[in-house]
């Protein structure tokens, strides 16, 4: 007999994903941040659902708005990476009898938070009672139709961009306390050629834009926007490593063609960062790091954390816990 | 401190969707089978999510297919309960790591046999390592602006019909082995003032009827269609009680004007059997029940399952579990 555990999150998904019943209306199936549907001759749907689970995705003791906010930032994460306005979401929650109702409530309140900021309406889910707290976010964006960014548009010759800092957000909360970058990915729909919510970690994420797109990805070491509590977290994981495989920074990675770098960077209005890591190369599927001297090594196939491989338990300090 | 178990699932859901974020293009909230949101000035879509859970909505030991079939079936029914045209689904899995790969394998099966029936398109979903086998289905359907069946539009006078048998889905596996109503739903969207589908049982779903179109709702105990197993249960509940209480029918209660009842009944050309089972009155808004002598007495407030205040060890026999 074969168990999840021995095959793990990977294979279980492309055993899963084989296959799914289609319909000629998906123009993205299962495989990108998002699905995207078509609704008519204009406008594109993407629809998304993720798991927020306790003792996997945050600690029991973790701040319940936070919970809430983390189980929506996740689903908006994921829209905003395909360059998507978010509208609806459903929310199915799952708790234990004995939860106290006041916990669940300050968790919706968190939910409801994050969605009036982005203008998103909790259209209905439904309740059901499990040894285990969790909430499953589903998502649905909208967008003109074709405008979707999927992981699988890089070329060679790209920038290689990421939003904000990375690394450290456990240690920061940063992995609770979610900031979809909705706006910027709507204004990237215009730009990108690839675009991926960081998630998994740097490394990862990037690895995927490269196997999708089939073309390498080159990082820039010195280039990589780390964030100061990585640098400063003196827990035997190097900045850059922390930088490079922590997951949920919850931030964009994407591509721009060189031509338009400079247009590109000076349309860049946000006050959130925006920094060039790195350059998309017609060798390989997958990545490599340049160091400070020039020299250009593949990164070790770290992927991080998947799930039933790993448990909370097993993992590494610095990851308690995280998601795919 | 409150807990869950305290209040109950009803009144969980009430509290907690009294406050969710809303925008201008959610025509139906949380509160019906799905959310209705609106697509442009032709298009309707609905939204519905449903978890199906080991040991609350399925014994660990149900065929693997069918746990699949009755994951997206219940997403399914509530779809069809609004006259809509399913499209599309994601699926998030939950699994303990020790799960067999080919069980999964076998539940997907189900999912996609039932999907290609009704051309839905499974577009994605996640994968996450938890304590008990889930699957949450996320469902959207569309049909044409404006012709969403609501539970609120019973009027006075409207006779009262119900598809297929009632009662012993337990018994008959039929909980399992869900056959949407699809297409019946789409042809009821032309006739129906309201319609429901029976996943708690007969009597609670007339009173959701009843209490969101404000009018009564009148039984005649003598045209219940009750299903042979029911019929032949002799499990100390009468075949009567196993119509009006056992839940997981998925069949679609629906109201339809008297005036149109002669042309409704001539337009039905299913084989599916649909029963005309009571009337929609004017006097307050709960369940009575005629029984053959002509005597109506209110239905007692026998809701049946609610997730929280029973788990299954606590459910008398013939509801070892059940749903919303």
């Amino acid at each position: 007999m074969t168990t999840v555990k021995d095959i793990g999150e990977l294979e279980l998904i492309a055993r899963l994903t084989g296959g799914l019943a289609q319909r000629g209306d998906v123009a993205v199936g299962a495989g990108d941040d998002c699905a995207v549907v078509t609704m008519g001759a204009d406008t594109d749907l993407v629809l998304t659902s993720d798991p927020v689970i306790s003792g996997v995705h945050f600690l029991p003791n973790a701040e319940s708005e936070l919970i809430g906010r983390k189980a929506l930032g996740r689903a908006l994460s994921d829209i905003a990476a395909m360059g998507a306005e978010p509208r609806w979401a459903l929310i199915n929650l799952v708790a234990p009898p004995d939860t106290p109702v006041e916990l669940i409530e300050d968790i919706y309140r968190g939910i409801n938070d994050l969605a009036a900021e982005f203008s998103v309406a909790i259209a209905g889910g439904d309740v059901a009672s499990g040894k285990t707290l969790e909430l499953h976010l589903f998502g649905v964006g909208s967008l003109p139709h074709g405008s979707a960014r999927l992981r699988s548009g890089a070329k060679a010759g790209d920038i290689v961009y990421v939003t904000g800092e990375l690394g450290g957000s456990l240690i920061s909360g940063k992995h609770l306390n979610v900031h979809p970058r909705i706006r910027e990915g709507i204004m990237l729909r215009d730009w990108a050629t690839a675009m991926i919510d960081v998630s998994d970690g740097l490394a990862s994420e990037a690895r995927h834009i490269a196997q999708m797109s089939g073309v390498g990805i080159c990082l820039n070491e010195e280039s990589i926007p780390i964030s100061e509590v990585a640098v400063n977290a003196d827990d035997g994981t190097t900045p850059l490593n922390h930088a490079l495989c922590d997951g949920e920074d919850f931030e964009l990675l994407f591509t721009i063609p060189e031509s338009r770098q400079q247009e590109f960077e000076a349309a860049w209005l946000f006050h959130l960062k925006c920094s060039p890591i790195g350059k998309v190369t017609s060798t390989g599927c997958d990545v490599s790091l340049q160091d400070p001297n020039g020299v250009v090594r593949p990164i070790a196939e770290r992927l991080g954390f998947t799930h039933f491989r790993s448990t909370p338990a097993d993992n590494a300090p610095g990851h308690p816990y995280s998601s795919e």
